[in-house]
């Protein structure tokens, strides 16, 4: 049995304290993290690639705000690039050849070893890992395959990814091959990260909310849940977060990872309710209340465990990543008042 | 009892086909359309200003694609002028002036003659009643208070609308000065469209899905159901339609309108056991899915009818607005498609 409330919760376990973290939370809105960035001429991409400043930003939350969990710095896109798409952010993620057509499928390739193709990856971790020394556990992370093929086939964000459901739709023969190969390659990368340290996964599927609940079941589900059963078994749970899945959770459930992260459209009691208890969950504060008094934070975060009503196997967190904007000191305040309120 | 199927629908009454409209349905997607707003150099307020323009641009998809409706041309933010915001569009909605200080917020006019205030709406509506001719019912809509607030407190588009979240959070007083003034406005406003002949008034909540549900219940819903009982008892239908609330259709059907809109993230079938027979729907087509070849299509549409399974009280509708990239063949075909498996 782990020593991290935070890994218990993530298995269902009894904890002494609900374990807290914040999605982006190595993020613009510390000061800290904007000094980082801003040490070195390079882009967003050129931090995700530089170990010493990923693993520096990476802890800054654990050392600012307390956080039951560590998160690698890095972007869900990284590992798109050694497939062989050029990947810039100006400021969005830009692939300047995205994937179109049969012959683009057939040329990505499929790194066998993830570690080579991107380094950078796995020393963060290990550099995490050590820094760290056990004071809270590392967690590694990637895009679900529907997310990154929405990039991939878009070439750029969008808000309704035209070009791949036109692919999905049009050429499904196609779209399946395009989804087999980031599977594997997706396989792959976390199964380097969990070699590299990675305690826990994380697969953020932020678009997979983007299609009505039968198309997630023919179109989505298939791989996530192929993705996600290639990394189990390995001791590491893992987390699977589909924003905007209120509607359809049962189907997530079906993707059958350890935890399932939820948003703030749906009442956390609901959504345990639906889940059951064979299945932990984490969530669900709407980011936006980090922008309100104190007080109103408190009281979303007390109604939030009220709904948990106790259930074992609930890590406290935002319902999708932390803004900009946003005063640290609410975030302090924040993991501070689930740590006094979520105390046994 | 009404002759047209649409009306039929909407009060919950057998029909002898199910009805059809799109969200959006006089846009860019139509070469016709982006003809009208071309003649003159004006702008997309100026069309909507333009009467006999509306006129010509509301009734092009009556004629060309043959829906069970007509909806007035105009968007949701032209009655927020007469209030004292100078209303551009650069292309997306500006208010150079947002509300952020309680000598904002009583600055804001409520006019009571909204006829005067903004005299090519009820000309818009009364042309079309007459050029129609009895052809299809006329709607009328527009936005609900908190996504009017959202726009008016922002001052522009935004994803999280954070400064109207810091004024419903930090000045809930100020918040709620606000919403009662936005809500007369709009019960005078929306009273004023079923004076001058529309049949039916859509009241848009784009942005009411932003929050948590209990957020929605707490600062949304009260001035939603306030306006919607305002509307109410002169025999014209009221749609209500909350952009992402299939999570929360229990709260949806407290504000008491006699259709619900639904988006396409929940099922049909599985929105309608929630909401009960007592009250209507519409929708749910994934706009996404105009994308599709014409099989794909027909396929979804067949699934939605199959799942509403004859149940009364439903009109075939998107899920959300048509996007400019849809060939109108498409549109075309969807309209066709839904009258022909939708016959009884």
């Amino acid at each position: 049995m782990s020593e991290y409330n935070f890994l218990k919760a993530c298995w269902g376990q009894p904890v002494d304290c609900v374990p807290v973290w914040l999605m982006r939370q190595a993020g613009r809105y510390l000061p800290q993290y904007r000094a980082v960035r801003a040490q070195g001429a390079g882009t967003f991409l050129d931090l995700c690639k530089d170990v010493d400043r990923a693993v520096e930003v990476s802890l800054q939350p654990v050392d600012i705000l307390g956080v039951d969990a560590a998160i690698m710095f890095s972007d869900i896109l990284t590992p798109v690039e050694p497939m062989g798409l050029k990947l810039d952010f100006m400021p969005g993620p830009v692939f300047a050849n995205p994937v179109r057509s049969a012959a683009d499928v057939d040329a990505l390739t499929v790194p066998e070893n993830m570690a080579a193709a991107v380094p950078y990856v796995p020393q963060i971790l290990a550099g995490l890992r050590r820094q760290l020394d056990g004071r809270v556990p590392v967690i590694g992370f990637g895009g679900a395959p529907f997310t990154l093929a929405c990039y991939m086939v878009e070439g750029k964000g969008s808000k309704d990814f035209a070009e791949l459901k036109k692919m999905m739709y049009g050429d499904p023969q196609l779209y399946h091959a395009l989804m087999e190969k980031v599977t594997a390659m997706s396989a792959n990368y976390l199964n380097m990260q969990i070699d590299a340290g990675a305690q826990t996964i994380q697969v953020f599927d932020t678009w997979g909310g983007l299609v009505s609940p039968h198309d997630f079941e023919k179109y989505i589900l298939p791989y996530s849940s192929k993705l996600i059963a290639k990394l189990k078994g390995k001791g590491v749970p893992i987390i699977y977060f589909v924003k905007g899945s209120g509607t359809m959770l049962e189907l997530v459930k079906q993707a059958d990872s350890d935890v399932i992260g939820l948003d703030w459209h749906i009442s956390l009691g609901k959504a345990r309710d639906i889940l059951g208890d064979d299945v932990a969950v984490q969530g669900n504060l709407d980011p936006s209340v980090l922008y309100a008094p104190q007080a109103v934070i408190e009281a979303e975060i007390a109604r939030i465990l009220r709904e948990n009503a106790d259930r074992p196997g609930f890590i406290f967190n935002l319902g999708h990543g932390i803004t900009p904007q946003v005063d640290p000191q609410n975030a302090i305040f924040m993991v501070e008042t689930v740590h006094r309120l979520g105390s046994k």
